[in-house]
């Protein structure tokens, strides 16, 4: 499968990195010498199409250009439990309406450090694989394995009759993080940026845990919230 | 004293948020018929300057506009020390060569969160604070202090003399972070998102430690890292 992905800097890191594009959209009347040059150069396919077009083709800001590339490599939820190592106590991450390429970029980049086995993302209404977020990983989208579910819900018992523990970050009906049991097979959920998770979702979690918090700001950002909590997790796996 | 701020997304915010702006400098033949009717309505003092003479003013892509507007409030590190409470046990978070706004607002945002006494950047080679950073903080930019030091190296002299114990968060010469000592007057030291924490600040830290990498990734991500090891310390100092 392939995926247009947008924006100047987006299209000249794929140049840069010299990914293969199939063809790269450019809207009328817009120029960027430089990437112009790096297509030419390169002899990549390139179409003129109308702003209108694109503005309808793209949900977000293109800046008037966008590339057509394979997607990234994701898993089905199967491929992903075959793949933890036995003996090892799986652990996997379930991420409910994330939307900020950078917060996917750094839970990856954790979730490699962690060794985290997979992470789970809802098909709707989520963020995707995107080149951003593949530097913001560090690599990590290449090693740590990604599973596109189409409804978060239906995932969770799934992975319940598995035997799995599921424990949502949330700040409502939740205990402090440090009294949570991760020493079982656990999948640990994040919420979206705006509005953490949704309550469908939620209702299926075992248990929340919440951070402590003493200042005026009422959450942690989701990526250095995921990142306490896998931390907490690993520690208590592998105590000193 | 006041700052150019620039980039489209930048000065839109400034408007809709209603930010008291000095004037727009708008590069020769740039246009955002958006931006544009905001300015208007807004009567703000507009100039249109050569894209050459806004290159130069400006470090970064400022795609064509820019905004004159008061610096964020900044104290003196004098200042930040007599500020914290009597009783409590300060914490200090230094910054050496952060680069990213993001990750400057998403630290913030953790500073408010564990309660850190004050934020220490050095004035050079350094993120400042910007509508971005504040707009990630989530309001912590102003809740939390910020001291912006020319020699992080001599900062760091003269908090030890105060009784400061500077712990540097690197991967080199460093132990595990669960073998620190925090129940003391503290100051985290972060490094660059690319570099670390350079020599003369690493020289001059107290020790150094490091979280447990399982994964082929090598670092995290600088505010993943700083989120974990603050409430490494505030749990520390603040037992279940």
């Amino acid at each position: 499968m392939t995926q247009y992905v947008y924006g100047k800097n987006v299209v000249k890191q794929l140049l840069q990195d010299n990914k293969k594009i199939y063809e790269v959209l450019i809207a009328d009347g817009s120029r960027d010498t430089a990437i112009e040059k790096m297509l030419k150069e390169k002899k990549i396919n390139c179409k003129i199409v109308s702003r209108k077009k694109m503005d309808a083709m793209l949900q977000g800001n293109h800046q008037g250009i966008a590339a057509k590339i394979d997607d990234y490599k994701t898993y089905e939820l199967d491929e992903l439990l075959e793949s933890i190592p036995r003996g090892k106590m799986p652990l996997l991450v379930m991420l409910d309406g994330l939307e900020d390429p950078h917060n996917l970029g750094a839970i990856l980049r954790t979730c490699d450090c962690v060794g985290v086995d997979g992470v789970i993302i809802g098909k709707h209404r989520n963020v995707r694989l995107t080149p951003t977020v593949a530097k913001v990983s560090t690599g990590a989208i290449d090693t740590v394995k990604v599973s596109m579910v189409t409804n978060l819900a239906q995932s969770i018992k799934y992975l319940k009759k598995q035997g799995f523990w599921v424990v949502g970050a949330d700040l409502d009906n939740s205990k402090d993080y440090r009294e949570g049991q991760y020493d079982v097979p656990l999948v640990l959920v994040i919420g979206s940026e705006g509005f953490g998770i949704s309550s469908l979702v939620k209702k299926n979690c075992d248990y929340c845990v919440r951070m402590p918090m003493e200042g005026s700001v009422t959450s942690l950002n989701a990526s250095v919230a995921c990142g306490i909590l896998l931390y907490q997790i690993y520690n208590g796996r592998h105590p000193l």
